[in-house]
């Protein structure tokens, strides 16, 4: 047996290019920020991991890391009570789940790549051919602010973009489904959007999500509206009172990715039925053990599950797909960010969508490598670009000066 | 890496001897019933697992097991795959989760001895040095029905007779807590018992079990008596209505084996709050995993959570052991029947508690291996004892002819 104990833990900021694409809270920025964690063990074996960023997150990574030296990469239990025991409290406890899962998924990929299994072997079999997928369709400016020349994408604001940017969204990966990232626009014209998506693709799911930004009259008003119309309504309005008010007028599933986001929300959420359907995120859950668990407890209680994204790249993507096929209780399209992304920090460049789905890339582990060059570019890129945190709200006022956060906005 | 794909899977029904312990539905028989299962890899590994017996079980094991063959056995979701298939519906569904939970540990156990590893490190780190267990208290007759000696136990079934059953457990042993099995004497002599073994161990916590043996109004009369007497009250009644009505009328709390007993039962039994503590059985939740999710749950949910028994030898107690370990929600000290038998089917013979407590026995896997000579003589006890279910209601009449079953009883 290879000695699978911790040598080292090293995690690196990184900013990747990203699109001006918009939501209820703003704008993305030119860059995103991320997280790339190498996990090595004494036996030469490098597990990679992928989370988010920001001043807080690294410096829980800076406590974190240390104390898990010579820790087996098979001592899930050790991560978590380390990880306690180091980071708790945090002004933020959101922040040490995501520190947790970034170095969790790294330990799954380093035991694999130790023991020449997959991760989705690891984490009890595969399921699923392909990872499945959904076309993320956002409301966006033609360029960011600054900036001279528009993108490839230009810009989306009326639905007969939006149905334009769903053309090329599914001629580049083959989707099957979409989800309209809403909230931006007034309703009315996000659900012109959505007639316009169901007209040019009459069979395709629909789903929308507002973030939370609709006042609760305002989405008890549109339910009539949106039954028939989308597969399910994705956090509509805000919080599990109000969720479950919705949950209770309508026939629409309610999806959440913010009511119900970690343990403690369980609970409450289920008991009154704030959503049907649960959009995991191992970075949101602390990794990819305390998903799958989730997903169980999703399956006893009757709750669906998919899967949240946010900004991200490959090392993320390739654990999201070995969760995604490994998960016996998956009921709908996974969501991701990744086709909006054009920087990638593993070898062999970005993966492949066929059809809408992603077969798992071949190898142990995760299937990836570190590619060392880009990921030396893209800390640069991180130090360069001087972001510490993402900060939509700012970069929306750099293209509407007069731009307030509101939420709920409509 | 040696090949770990599953190449047989053997399944043996053995017979051993068990004292003429009493209980709500009766008296054990001489021998009790259990299934022995090896799977062997490809590579020659043999995996151990041990579950239930009885004729249900052993055709259900008979339908799964080949379709099992070529399967890795880190395989957890083709495991569970292939018995929805194989056994759905079965006359009794629990006994699906039962021929699950033993193959599924023998998969474990093979995995760990195909790569080195503990099966507790394999179920994410080893949480606390040992997993301690209670002393299992049982009322029961001198000897079998029809036998012309007693046992070394003797009768027990006054107040001074548990208390030496109690003092022979703590000096073989070492224990610290009590469980009483309950139910069997009018309520009033069981806890003239507790109240005995109070005064005999008097900072021991104390359990009482009455199988679900008494009325509603019966358990909600006593509360008074054992408030203060007892750490938990265990399945005083049946049903999640009635365990919910005791729980809320009392600050005891209560534990079940019976009530929530799988993963149907989870969203009523938590959300009427049956009960305070889970007692989980690997056997019967269809295994590690599933036991280690629920253990999840229970943290999530605020449930306690300890380990329940039947009649074992000793792979379940080294897969109990392996478990408890490794959960890092367990509240209470285990159960476990294994004191009471004097057969073995493992190497070494009988595992030793010391404090009450199971060190994990040396090596990888469950640290077990199967000594094929008892296997053969316990198989044989099998074919010659003629049982093919356990019947505690028959032979409690070889005792007491005129004796009714009656649930519940008092
Ligand atoms: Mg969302
Ligand atoms: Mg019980």
């Amino acid at each position: 047996m290879t000695d699978t104990r911790i040598a080292d833990i090293r995690v690196t900021p990184i900013a990747f290019s990203d699109p001006p694409l918009r939501n209820n809270a703003g704008c993305h920025q030119p860059y995103a920020l991320r997280s790339i964690i190498e996990v090595e063990t004494e036996g030469g074996i490098v597990g990679l991991g992928e989370t988010h960023a920001g001043k807080e997150l690294l410096d829980g990574m800076t406590d974190l890391a240390p104390r898990l030296i010579g820790m087996d990469v098979t001592d899930l239990n050790g991560l978590w009570a380390h990880a306690r025991r180091a980071l708790w409290p945090m002004p933020d406890p959101r922040v040490q789940l995501r520190v947790v899962a970034g170095i969790e998924v790294a330990m799954w990929d380093a035991y694999g790549k130790a023991t020449d299994r997959r991760v989705c072997d690891l984490l009890g079999g595969q399921m699923r051919k392909t990872a499945p997928f959904s076309a993320y369709l956002f409301y966006k400016f033609a360029k960011h602010a600054g900036s001279d020349t528009a993108d490839m994408w230009g810009e989306v604001a009326t639905p007969e973009q939006l149905v334009n940017e769903a053309h090329t969204l599914v001629d580049q990966h083959g989707f099957r489904s979409f989800k309209v990232k809403a909230g931006v626009l007034p309703p009315d014209e996000e659900i012109a959007g959505l007639e316009a998506l169901r007209e040019a693709f009459p069979n395709a799911p629909l789903r929308l999500d507002p973030n939370g930004g609709w006042h609760l009259h305002t989405t008890l008003d549109l339910l009539p509206r949106l039954d028939g119309l989308v597969q399910y309504l994705e956090d509509p309005t805000h919080g599990i009172p109000a969720m479950a008010t919705v949950q209770a007028a309508t026939e629409i599933p309610l999806a959440t990715s913010m009511c119900i986001t970690s343990d403690a929300d369980l609970p409450e959420g289920i008991s009154r039925k704030a959503a049907q359907v649960i959009l995991s995120d191992h970075h949101y859950w602390g990794g990819l053990q305390a998903t799958r668990e989730l997903a169980r407890i999703c399956a006893i209680w009757g709750v669906g599950l998919s899967m949240h994204s946010n900004s991200h790249l490959g090392i993320s993507l390739a654990a999201m797909a070995h969760l995604a096929v490994s998960l016996p209780h998956l009921s709908y399209d996974c969501d991701t960010h990744y086709p909006w992304q054009t920087d990638e920090v593993i070898e062999g460049g970005k993966l492949r969508f066929d059809k809408g789905a992603l077969t798992l890339p071949e190898g142990p582990g995760l299937g990836v490598t570190l590619d060392r060059d880009a990921l030396k570019r893209l800390h640069q890129n991180y130090l360069d670009c001087g972001y510490t945190e993402r900060d939509d709200a700012s970069e929306m006022r750099k293209h509407r000066p007069d731009w307030q956060y509101a939420h709920p906005r409509f």
